[in-house]
């Protein structure tokens, strides 16, 4: 059990996708409920490691796994960024003009909409692999389900039509988390390119936040994500999401880091782990 | 028709809430299947405004209504944070003890899971007001929705238990749209507090957004949101949200867009509008 992977969701799932590309494809994956299980299998030491969408091209950020990450006492480790391809699947003796009824998660529904609308009706599912399943159990020819290839295979299903999505730029960065005790740890004078997350609040006055970044900018520290969101506990505070291009133990982000803690409330650390970028 | 505004969703939808809360309870709303279907009515003049949800205290940005708005020839004329309160709603005849199912979007399920694990076994519908209205048409005490108060009026449902999400500081921000025509005027020495959403681009250099941010900073104008994304349609670009305080047509917000353009490769002005802080 220790040495496998949380993830939302069933088997053939695009969190089992993107943790097979990330720990290779003979690590076992645990299904979980919900992202909170995710965090709580790997804080009670039930699985080493977890992994959890945070972003997607389309969507935008999952606020709620921002949220978990501060009430855990959970790292982030690592990076991988899933182009998200969708497929038409159904029943091995089903035929494209046999289909009437097009089931998937709302939002594998939406993004593949107008490629399916002349298909049939479409039903909406919990996620995109269950409808997979569900469609395999029916063994009915009329029925099918929009999910990744690994779903097709693993619930042996007909791909009918491959990377059905409306938009080809669609992808979800999931972020792999572990105890404090996984910490990546910096490898000096190295190419690896490392990346740090961290979160920060700051009053809502004028010209806090260019303060804030001046503080990395001054040190030629690079910045490639921010997200600014009010804090639901303090009105008038924002939360502040960076991630930033270097390890938190280099010389050049912990001193940063110092600095800004003196003008901020809060910073916390997620992790430094190495770029998928 | 022209005096109608669209939103997603049916009637009884957060959507036509926050419109109401708006424009007045007088105002007919249009229900539209799609975002791009709300961009669409008002863009072809089937209606005079439309309504979309931009961002979630929970669940996040919505970065498809923020392409939409770079796509269509539309401006923001206002905006409204409106707090989501999930009910659950049953057939008149209904009591809590009789509920076996509880039918809603899956990000209303989500929000309210631990209040209703206990009750019944959730179902996934395309909308909140949309599951409220099929328990109203199916007349079976055992069967509950998850929805708005509005929605429980609308399809004279009982209402079994108010509030029941599990996290309090829920509320979604709405923006209003309409045509340039639209366009809210600059009011001088008034005491109003304007907002202005722009989107910009820049190149992925360290220091890039510290510089974009100093054109503000040095004219004490204040920001309220920034959000980054990666541009899909170009690598190492990043799109960049931000909310200002001031009007577009101002002295220092004039003077900064301007300022801006020489370090973007793109500035749009996405509208002014009363702050609804």
């Amino acid at each position: 059990m220790k040495n496998k992977i949380s993830f939302q969701g069933v088997h053939g799932a695009y969190s089992e996708e993107a943790a097979h590309h990330y720990f290779g494809e003979d690590r076992a994956c645990l299904p979980c409920k919900s992202f909170e299980d995710v965090f709580r299998n790997i804080d009670q030491d039930i699985t080493e490691y977890g992994i959890v969408p945070i972003e997607n091209s389309l969507a935008g950020c999952i606020h709620q796994n921002y949220d978990l990450l501060l009430r855990y006492h959970l790292i982030i480790i690592g990076e991988y960024k899933l182009k998200v391809s969708h497929n038409l699947l159904a029943h091995k003796s089903a035929t494209l003009e046999q289909i009437e009824k097009i089931f998937s998660h709302p939002q594998a529904l939406m993004q593949c909409e107008n490629n399916v609308k002349n298909i049939g009706e479409t039903q909406i599912f919990y996620d995109t692999a269950g409808s997979a399943a569900f469609i395999a159990e029916q063994q009915d020819p009329t029925l099918a389900s929009i999910a990744s290839m690994r779903a097709a295979k693993k619930y042996d299903l007909k791909v009918l039509k491959r990377n059905i999505e409306d938009f080809e730029d669609n992808y979800t960065r999931f972020l792999v988390l572990g105890k404090p005790s996984k910490k990546v740890e910096l490898i000096q004078h190295s190419t690896v390119v490392f990346k740090t997350s961290i979160v920060f609040t700051l009053k809502s006055i004028p010209g806090a936040l260019h303060k804030a970044l001046s503080i990395f900018a001054i040190r030629d520290i690079d910045l490639v994500k921010i997200e600014s969101r009010p804090n639901p506990q303090k009105t008038w505070e924002y939360i502040f999401y960076v991630d930033l291009i270097g390890h938190a133990d280099s010389d050049a982000i912990s001193k940063s880091l110092a600095h800004l803690g003196e003008i901020t409330h809060m910073v916390k650390i997620l992790g430094s782990y190495v770029s998928g970028d």
